[in-house]
């Protein structure tokens, strides 16, 4: 059994889905291990990782929107402000998804579904650099 | 440290919780490990799985409802509307509970909690059939 | 590779998120691993795990303050009220949070960022005692 390290710095657009599917599984079959275990953590409270759809980009959309209107920005609704409109419902939205993700490794790739696509879900309203810390573990 | 691979497919009656924990413990109990680290993972992006109370079957019915009300089925809320007024709340549902679960293995039995059960979380309307993707790891 | 188990029991103070980093910070830096993935596992359905903000409590309390909100404790919403009316938004709320948490270990330190803590969220009224099975795996 054998285990391997990394993280990937992503920029985000703001507010939005970004696709890291293509660069973490590149990694991952570098790596040359056939059965394993990927985990993926993003080292920020204020942007996410979920597993979405990854063929309409409205899917995306509607996703993105949801979540803005489920927790709104609007100052009156919360004591922490001082970092913006946007900072206490990121990390609510955070809150709400997910931090760290698995997948396990198959054949020497990622046993997703045809339809799941990795994403970063950026909460804030500009763009940002985010890391991703990957561990991979397996023979 | 040893690992195992498999996956199980199970059959959802539309809109609800499906209790799956027998035949997960059941296929660890069988790979023989007395120490190591469940991985569950969904292959789809509008069922999801979640830990929940199994006890009262209210319980479910009652987490299934908030769901529906909180994310409702209605097409001018969204654009992605093509697969049928259910897909965009099933993939927003998913988004907010998880498509991986992490559960220990101590002294070859998983370390639920006493009223913890595993659940697939069906949220299209109609039934489908959902793969589970299973990685155990240890000794 | 090696893994080590164990669990740590924590008393909460009613509906709140408390900060349990340091102990499980100690617990992991104790079995010298240099390179891993630590898993912490709630066996609770009405408590659970998040990772969130360690600098402003504020943020802690728009957190509870925005999931209160959201889950409202009203028995007329809910079937399940047997066990008071505290108790089903608590499952609720575990569903809409994480019942189980990775962190990669990378030097002999979780990888987490700079404003990133490990946090129980109690979700009932009353305190209670909360215990997480942690699992760590490496080298």
């Amino acid at each position: 059994m054998k285990q391997f390290s990394h993280s990937i710095t992503f920029q985000t657009t703001g507010s939005s889905l970004l696709d890291i599917t293509g660069p973490i599984r590149e990694w991952v079959s570098d790596q040359g291990l056939s059965e394993g275990l990927l985990t993926m953590f993003i080292r920020h409270t204020s942007a996410s990782l979920t597993i979405q759809e990854n063929a309409d980009p409205d899917v995306l959309f509607d996703l993105n929107h949801f979540f803005r209107k489920l927790v709104p920005e609007d100052e009156r609704l919360y004591r922490h402000n001082a970092e913006g409109p946007d900072d206490m419902p990121a990390h609510i939205k955070t809150a709400l998804t997910q931090t760290q993700l698995n997948v396990p490794l198959t054949a020497n790739d990622l046993m997703l579904g045809t339809w799941q696509g990795i994403y970063i879900f950026e909460h804030r309203a500009h763009a940002h650099k985010r890391t991703i810390s990957l561990h991979l573990m397996g023979e």
